[in-house]
């Protein structure tokens, strides 16, 4: 990888600039799919998989029958189920503890707010096929959707991989099917005679995919997040091991040829060190086309202090951030734009991308700004409640007819005050 | 209002569905204008407010001085300072206590993992204007965009309303442009001279403003949510006192012509008593034309008994929810699809609209199906951490690395393999 030493302040939006993606083309294509779904339900769906998977099916068969999710269990090893099962359970543990209690607040005198927080009913999970099964993915989205108690979660996937069967199953999803692309996400969205509609569709997908995530999501459906290539920043001093360091950024690097990978570090030294590892443990891995391909765009930057690095790391606002430094602790701290953090030398992203606990689906792009990665939080609504006495009433009341009356809503102002009103007669309403 | 008596649950559908907006039209004359700021800046804004607010700016006086701001407080009343002052504090408190403590989870030994709430960076809020100056939604943008510690907080609005310049100092919002429409959408999606980009835009508008917010979202801007007409159903037994029911479905339809009514209830009594009572408040209203226009839009629905109610409140998923029945508590635990629920005979909707400390920025148009109200939350984003102990990825490691091979990502085994690797040889790295 290139280093770049010092870059001037005013070259790093350009040096921190992700690709942009043109998704004109891809939304003109997209379009039509979603369109041609919604029209046609079910037989749509078996025309689209005929046309763009060469799969013959017939409606009853877009469903995964609970037969074949049963049968998958035999055919994985009892090291990797074991391995899944262990993973849901760091996971589950991780994600219950973002439930909130009930907490009223009694913000006047006889005036009681609260939130209670409520499962969305129906929730739709996309799980792509292609080279990598990702059974990982489904125990991040459907852990989070059973702790939230939805009532009905729809898995789409092209993938017929027994590990995403049953990982499929562990998490209690309710409805597989086999249906990939543009036309699961139409599926989901508006329903067809097999696919029930959801009100919230989650997962990766191919810029196909995402596209038709973003259609849909500006009809209204609710979506997770907008998507873009998987990416890691690194942060490393002289206290980081290289070869770690390197394993890290070749990790990220192996998801594809627009993986983003970023190194950021004071030390010429260790970024030297990086270098020499990463040709060596390049060539070892199976997918080195890829990460070689991902490894040109990425590189890694020269900065003369931390205070320097830690402006960088906010400004390009990572969707993983590996922080190698003597005083990981305090700088994550200073943090404010990333996906999720992970402190020191043991701690891999690979470990957070499977079995620490913490959720995988993070903001890619920059969209860490603005983003959280998924949590319970993405798979409840939190109804705000309110019950107003009628001392309270007395109390907030005309507060609500002065505000209501200055923005010319008399109707607003009179709900109140006919209560009121009624409060001191002598015989109340 | 018509009463609606026992309709067939077949009906439902068709009983609840809102009326649809086509938005294809309006996004064709919205987007010329996103590309109008997007390429030009502060001139395409200052043409745009000549073209169609028939205004006459110069670039400089874009945004409002802080001369202007602080001329505000003494062109209001002491009162209606006094009423914004005490809603403020009711939405702060009821804001404030949804801060989160960070609570580390040892999901294995050695392995912690948290999470840190970090307020964005820098929000948009959009404050439209038309004829009721909307300060109250200053303040419920504004104060959990204080509380969340957003450091810039632009606010853009048409009107020059003393009360939401007052609100506006008070929340602390960083800017304020007198921009309006979709414009001022785009101004603050893609910064301008002037303009301070911003990762998250707020706020209600009218149809131009929701196809730019729609638009801007497609392409990754994070926005509050979809937006759609305002609406309230109310679910009333005879423990109801028919004329605040009626005052309650006139609040609400005074906000326009396309606002949507609807009152529930089992007792025909009821709905007569509260169609009694319609005509003759209506009659005082300002708004009146307005409402009435609402009122024909509305439905007023007979049922058999409270299962069906809650049911057919679910289904309809509505902004507002009011129980004004003997047992709302109960009910309002049963309900899964609302926005904001009000208990009892003294909790108008007004109440939560202007003062009460819940937030009004509410999801409309079934979307409270998977969408939230406005928070604190709204204005944070929650960044995981995590930090692994060497002992910690000797636990956690196997699992992660039977998992990646499977998942065939050979290079996320493998930055496990190495570290635990170096952990069991005599001279550990």
């Amino acid at each position: 990888m290139n280093i770049i030493p010092f870059p001037d302040r005013a070259e790093w939006p350009a040096l921190l600039a992700r690709p942009v993606q043109s998704t004109q083309q891809i939304e003109t294509a997209v379009a039509p799919i979603l369109a041609q779904v919604r029209a046609g339900g079910d037989s749509a769906l078996v025309e689209l998989a005929k046309k763009f998977d060469k799969i013959d099916l017939d409606s009853s068969q877009l469903q995964v029958s609970s037969d074949e999710l049963d049968a998958a269990e035999s055919q994985l090893s009892d090291e990797l189920k074991a391995a899944i099962r262990q993973a849901y359970q760091n996971i589950r543990l991780f994600h219950e503890r973002q439930k909130q209690p009930i907490e009223k607040v009694e913000t006047m005198p006889g005036v009681m707010c609260w939130r209670k927080s409520v499962g969305i009913e129906k929730v739709g999970l996309y799980i792509p096929g292609g080279t990598a099964p990702l059974f990982s993915t489904v125990l991040m989205l459907g852990i989070p959707a059973q702790l939230a108690g939805c009532r009905e979660v729809v898995l789409c996937t092209p993938s017929n991989h027994p590990a995403i069967y049953f990982a499929a199953k562990l998490v209690g999803v309710t409805k597989v099917f086999r249906i990939g692309g543009a036309q699961a996400i139409a599926a989901m969205a508006y329903g067809t005679e097999s696919v029930p509609q959801v009100y919230k569709i989650f997962g990766p997908g191919n810029q196909y995919v995402t596209a038709a995530k973003m259609l849909v999501a500006k009809e209204g459906m609710a979506i997770d997040m907008p998507a873009g290539p998987s990416e890691v920043a690194v942060y490393a001093d002289d206290s980081a091991i290289p070869s770690f360091v390197a394993a890290d950024l070749l990790s990220q690097a192996e998801h594809g040829a627009d993986s983003q990978v970023l190194l950021v570090s004071t030390s010429k030294k260790l970024l030297n060190s990086v270098n020499l590892t990463l040709g060596t443990q390049l060539s070892r891995l199976p997918r080195q086309d890829m990460a070689a391909k991902a490894l040109e765009n990425s590189k890694m930057i020269l900065l003369d202090n931390q205070a320097d690095a830690i402006d960088l790391l906010n400004d390009y606002a990572a969707e993983h951030l590996i922080l190698s430094i003597e005083n990981a602790e305090e700088v994550a701290e200073q943090i404010i734009n990333a996906g999720s953090i992970f402190l020191g030398n043991y701690t891999p992203e690979s470990a957070g991308d499977y079995a620490s606990g913490t959720n995988h689906t993070l903001p890619t792009n920059g969209f860490a700004r603005a983003y959280s990665g998924v949590s319970l939080d993405s798979f409840v609504k939190k109804i705000t409640i309110q019950h107003i006495t009628p001392e309270g009433l007395q109390n907030v009341g005309p507060v609500v007819e002065a505000m209501a009356e200055a923005e010319s809503l008399d109707a607003h102002k009179r709900a109140v005050t006919l209560r009121l009103a009624s409060l001191t007669e002598a015989n109340p309403v």
